[in-house]
């Protein structure tokens, strides 16, 4: 076991993966929850993704929501994109870091991406190449990393030998993705080791859903291995996780919760955060699932 | 550190601590949901308490309850009395396991039970010579143990210091309630460390509640020190996490299912508790706060 963290990077991706998973909400009210965001002190955001519109009507005004955007010089942004054509999309509105998903599952992975595991990852190399050419930085996000809800149980070797895979077609990050909240904690502690066998000095990043109530207990496992960036989503918006298939990010504010009584920092404000999940709540225009939002820090100044 | 446990008790509190926290339901009711329970396999069950109907109207049938229902040989039932004359009721009505609650922070106490910490200790001294002249266990509840709503952090000197008073009087058994959901990982830590100080070998139970998100990870933390009894309420009965002022119970197919993704043993059947758990939200009306309630575990057959 590693030291716990000091410090802590979130990755905030509420206006993506939030508002992805949520019925569309207006161009304005995605730039005014963007522009909150990065008042909170939050370091990193997942701001939008490049997708077809068909496929994803709730991004298609993405290039509006970024222009429209206050871009804090303080706050690393990035985008997702399926494909090398989302790709150039996102280059040409000047993303600079870029993420890209693969399933540990094949199952997943067709489902998802409509292509085997295997041909997601030979894209992935050519597009690692088109992002390296262009000068920008390449995230691999492994999805169903920790369970599939097609395949049942990932085994951390399979998740290993795609992060050996994309880290030799020159991925600069790799994140691991609980895609349907089946990861708990000995399950995070097998994966995070796996992976370092062969990669002790690799950044990797957790994505959790609180689907069955775990996503801070793998938080803590995670810390506990000196894990210290995470992905969560403002409000848990992205899926209520008492809504029948539904993906449930963990909370923002829960994970800056509980890692500040902890003593380690995140750089966020949580009562500003706070604030920003009942903006959220306002534009999805249903109660979130967050219970820091709901009942407040443990003490009335939670930092 | 500890090894992780291999076995781990629950006790399900949703037939008293849950349904007290509820809107009162029928006699019948609480009966079918006792008896439903006690097929679950969960070793002990709270099964009522004997309090003022004044106060708590919810428990006021505790007798008739516990009269038409069927007790198990393999389930330990404990009853919670508020002083002697609850205890005595408790007693006549056949049982042998008892718990009394005592606040760490003052205010708390003198707000749930109209006195100061110290008067209570006192009345607890007295009745635990009543519990044990009449052959009867007693359990004290330490509540406010990780923060209180009114006072705030809660230090574990002052937790110790009740533990030592109450054992040299003569209490078997110590729980700690984290009454308003103030626990984090570190907390739970110090509590059991300090407690253990002095009292190495003292069962101690510990009692999440999940309103800010981290009980699962504060499960996960004490099982780290070797903790083997929780307390859980099936579906999170007890006041919704999301509502102003529930208290929050973490739910017990939560707990029982992170433990056995954990190869950790319950004797619990999880799909029996699911069903339990679709009967207690049936008999409130309401949906509960439980997302294996909702999303069902994470492979189909969770044991």
């Amino acid at each position: 076991m590693s030291a716990m963290p000091s410090k802590v990077s979130i990755r905030e991706v509420g206006p993506r993966d939030g508002l992805q998973n949520e019925d569309p909400v207006p161009t304005g009210a995605k730039v005014r929850l963007l522009d909150a965001l990065s008042r909170t002190g939050v370091g990193r955001i997942e701001a939008v993704s490049f997708v077809h519109p068909k496929a994803i009507p709730q991004m298609a005004d993405a290039d509006e929501v970024w222009k429209a955007a206050r871009k804090d010089p303080a706050v690393r942004y990035s985008a997702l994109v399926p494909n090398s054509r989302g790709a150039q999309r996102a280059l040409d509105a000047g993303f600079s870091e870029i993420e890209v998903v693969v399933s540990a599952s094949d199952t997943h992975n067709r489902r998802n991406l409509n292509r085997s595991t295997v041909e997601s990852l030979d894209d992935i190399a050519a597009l690692i190449d088109l992002l390296h050419t262009a000068g920008a930085r390449a995230e691999v996000i492994v999805a169903t990393s920790f369970g599939c809800p097609y395949e049942g149980d990932v085994e951390p070797d399979r998740v290993a030998a795609i992060v050996d895979r994309v880290v030799a077609d020159g991925a600069d990050r790799v994140a691991f993705g609980d895609t349907t909240g089946m990861a708990t904690p000995p399950r995070v502690v097998a994966v995070v080791s796996r992976v370092r066998e062969n990669h002790p000095d690799l950044p990797l990043l957790l994505h959790f859903h609180n689907t069955r109530g775990t996503a801070l207990a793998n938080v803590y496992a995670a810390l506990q291995l000196g894990v210290t960036e995470f992905d969560a989503s403002v409000g848990g918006l992205g899926g209520c996780p008492y809504a029948p298939g539904a993906s449930g990010n963990v909370a923002t504010e829960e994970v800056v919760h509980m890692l500040h009584d902890m003593g380690i920092e995140t750089g966020v404000d949580l009562d500003t955060l706070i604030d920003v999940a009942r903006l959220a709540q306002e534009i999805v225009g249903r109660d979130l699932p967050s219970g820091v939002l709901r009942a407040g820090p443990r003490l009335p100044s939670g930092r």
